[in-house]
């Protein structure tokens, strides 16, 4: 039985790791981290949790957390990851780090996008980026994790294979996300509120959003050379989901002509045809994110446009599932050596 | 492995169903019925279960479907299944009947507030009212299970220890609902129409709402007598839930004195204590439908208004769950000699 | 041209002001107060208002406002109102009190439920409640104004023709309330972001919500005599509008029968046939909220139930309108002597 | 007074016209059609019009109907308006068309697009396309307007300034464009239940929905050559609001350096600065589809990219106001020679 441990256990991705943990039967969630309601049940907080959990909320003393369990989430605000981790406690534990502090390698981006300064950056380079789809040899020896992005996830799982094989110009892309309202988070916030975001829609963080550079460093080391793209993520009036609507134009073949729907697609099996949780929609079906919501999934597909030799390709995850909490556990179990879908074979719910 | 057939599997209560069993251990599904959808593969009317259910869609040929199965579950409009039945097929299957047909003992009273013809009243008598929590017993032995209505499951389990503990005057109940809009079906029928529910709250059906003698029954036999109640559904712009607020005269004591909390809450303990889907809050703890979504659970509790000699309960369940799929499997789990929980044990997902 | 000026212009109730006012061609919106925003342009706070409204918001000066202005609107929480007020300022301005101050003609019952010490109780005797279908008369000759809450307006009026003709038993009287999430109001609190209240229904307030006692002081003059009654709110998932659903026992007539539908719609259309803002709908529609959304109308109706001998009565409203600033400007024209549905004929917006 | 007829007067945008024209006071509607409703009240459809509107439902006569009215709105599915028009009509009245059939000056291309034949091709030429920012003085001279499509107003009038005056390349324009669900209409559709669009976000129509070609002819024209664009719709959960997002790339001027803030924010207020109906928001602002809602305002706002060369555009409208009745409204106004925003002077609802 693995003990683990979440550190910011009542935010929403941290609720979804206690919703998914609980069903997991190999780990035993041991401590309930909450700064914000320490002492008080936690199904107090969450009262789905209601004669399923009895624990109540713990601080976030990653020390003394360490040498209670074997893996640590930190499910928390950039920096706090940061700040507290040191080789002692890496020596103990396992910690998947839901937040950006060792998503980006180069540190002076990190403090550019998230103004703020980094307190371990030693640990920087050791740290695997857990998009398991893609690193998951290099997670299975790591012991410390950095989680992807919601949006990233979904953003470079949609181009990966294009990216990857040369069939695209990654300069040309353009991510257009959308994102329902738990990737806002749980803080009290008046933009956050029911009647300031049902029956609307809006862009936000135009041309600033912090995971660009994340993206823009995955899909670099695909293409084998750094690359610049526009990402523009929207809110929308749903509680959970992320599809994002990815443009970039085509190589065009040897003979001039682009590229056909058989070749994208053979492309995209090549890299997924065997992933459990990335699933390549059959020919023009688009991606809904209500049909990965509550699951692990990303759903992913695409569209020619013979007019302007563009190419349009779309994904769809739940961003609380396999965009945090869902994507957490996958590298868990990577980590520890079980089937990576253990606990994580979560049917969509509709409607 | 048991061998499930469902018939109607593509309406909201169909696909639930599937979603369950597709988890469940012990079930195999061999039969998708769906008369809308002949042929057509499963994933491609819900694409949620891409990857997951790879089978297409048969007709509702009972006679041929109690040769491949071991329990057949009827997610059907009302008259579908006694048309269908008969002692052939109940020697060979267990029926679990999603709909109204076998839930009212009365059928004078089924054809009155239906406006149909039974088509096999023979076996009415025999069906057992599948109330887990108060039909037990019963269940374990029957033959076909007249699964019970979303509004009725929510009204009856939050009143009935008063009502059978003699606590409340059961004529003064009044009981009013609100249903997320799954509860209308997948119809394509212009009142559901995403504009037309959408940011609207309306009741209907008031005074001839179909569930009404069903409650009144079961509540009737827990009263020892006919009872006559009010019954008053409201559709809510909500995909899941059903939430009933229900309101009684309590009876008082012997010293002229109204029974106090305590008293009340060991009538509900008495009945729910150890049940498992029956979870009665603690005090002022309001039931929310959120706090059920996608489980098995029905969330119960109550406030007493002094002021007016009153009791207020508050039952909150997932209409596709606890009110239809997820109670249709617990008592199949009962019919097959299984752990009652089997397969049952959802997570409550928040938000 | 009337000068006014709002205590509380950006909260969702103010705002609604500012949007009927701006649209009212005897008004001038001189002074926009928001504590919260001083000197910052209320078009930034409220962006709709962007090239309508230029205006920066101001502080709640009450003193210096009654010397610019001809009428002031109090859109605050409670006591301000009451903190404010003095026979000075009463003497130059009229004003119309959104909050509860002067709702409730005895202190005792509003410190009692308001758990506030009223810091002007001499004015509560003078002070005008300004349901207008009702104290009509009363309001022309008021300096000061308590505009009814939103639940409350609702209820009495589904309600008063019933009680005030004799035809039900009022202290059977059970009103089981739904409202939009603006009646919360635009505080940044937990409970009220977009992921705790989407997908979701709950009661709250059970037997203590603070409109019970408005709603008992004003049937009970209808009905001539104090009345007890329960008064359920719930908070349902769309921005705005109240339905209520009004349970009652009807008095039997001598001859032992119950009254007539058309008994009962005669009661409705003496004291609504001739009001603008009432509308009671041709028989067995069911009013909903959606059909009133923006307007200033409030739609009734009602069904017999000749099984338990109770009549249900259903009531709905825009809680921001009718339910507030609707209501406040048509008292508003009352006391200035304008036509009372002049800048009122918002045509209700579907969808 | 000018009279007023609507073919197709219950679907939302007829809807809609109704509720704009029901306030304008230089209007009376005198012929409400409606085929799917015809000798009922229209009241009875639209119950928010109950005493508002006493006339009941129509056919779809137009000759009839030019006999009784000067302007006729048709507001229905494509072919019907070239179906039904004549010489002998046009000479009688004005007609405004909701419709696509005369938008595309190329005949072939509606016809390849659309799937129909065009069955009076002859028109075409004649018709104004009435995008009155942009053709305002044409229109004022036509007899048969064809009002542009909703996505398509918002489309254009987001990149208008910038395709005219050269500041981007047209042929790398993208267009990400979310619409709120009364776009899809009052059908009877599966895929527009509540429960199918709720909680949910998708794309549809990729690289083939049949308003892009309306925007590469509008655009063209600005542009000075034709062009190709990319353009892909969503569908949001909610009822009203249309947000594009679009992007170009930004010509360098002659010393290799992008255009700056001020040199973009000259070019929309060259074109927009005097159109009431046009709001160019403050810099950093992002349009929200809320903040326009139920009126005639297009918010639009723009952002550089200065490390990709970029500029992101974007604009919001209410796809039934200014995307629809609202624009509709205005074209006749020019038509009759009213002020342009007769009627229109609707401020936006929020919450």
């Amino acid at each position: 039985m693995i003990k683990a441990g979440i550190i910011g256990s009542t935010g929403y991705a941290g609720g979804e790791l206690v919703r998914i943990l609980s069903a997991h039967r190999d780990v035993e969630i041991k401590w309930f981290g909450s700064r914000s309601y320490i002492d008080q049940k936690y199904a107090s907080v969450y009262q789905n949790m209601f004669q399923i959990v009895d624990a109540v909320c713990m601080d976030d003393n990653m020390e003394e957390l360490a040498n209670q369990v074997d893996v640590i989430f930190t499910a928390t605000p950039q920096g706090l990851c940061a700040s507290l981790v040191n080789e002692d406690i890496l020596n103990k534990v396992k910690i998947v780090d839901l937040s950006a502090d060792f998503r980006l390698k180069d540190v002076s981006v990190y403090e550019q996008w998230y103004k703020l300064e980094h307190k371990s950056p030693q640990y920087i380079k050791e740290a695997v980026y857990g998009l398991c789809e893609i690193n998951r040899e290099d997670v299975k020896k790591a012991r410390l994790v950095a989680n992807p992005g919601c949006y990233t996830t979904c953003s470079i799982l949609t181009a990966y294979p294009l990216v990857k094989e040369g069939l695209i110009d990654p300069d040309t892309i353009i991510i257009d996300a959308k994102s329902g309202t738990s990737g806002a988070g749980r803080g009290a916030k008046v933009p956050n509120l029911y009647c300031e975001v049902n029956e609307n829609i809006k862009a936000y963080g135009v041309a600033t959003h912090r995971h660009t550079p994340e993206i823009e460093e995955q899909l670099g080391y695909a293409a084998g050379h750094p690359i610049l793209i526009n990402f523009t993520p929207h809110l929308v009036p749903m509680n959970r989901g992320i599809l994002v609507t990815e443009y970039a134009t085509l190589k065009k073949k040897a003979d001039g002509t682009l590229p056909t729907y058989e070749e994208i697609k053979v492309a995209y099996d090549k890299y997924y045809a065997n992933e459990k949780f990335v699933r390549v929609l059959d020919k023009d079906i688009c991606p809904e994110t209500k049909w990965v919501e509550g699951s692990n999934y990303v759903d992913v597909n695409f569209k020619i446009d013979e007019r302007t030799g563009r190419i349009i390709m779309m994904g769809a995850l739940d961003n609380l599932v396999k965009g945090a909490a869902g994507q957490a556990v996958q590298n868990m179990n990577l980590l520890f050596g079980l089937p990576e879908t253990e606990g994580l074979e979560l049917v969509p719910m509709i409607p």
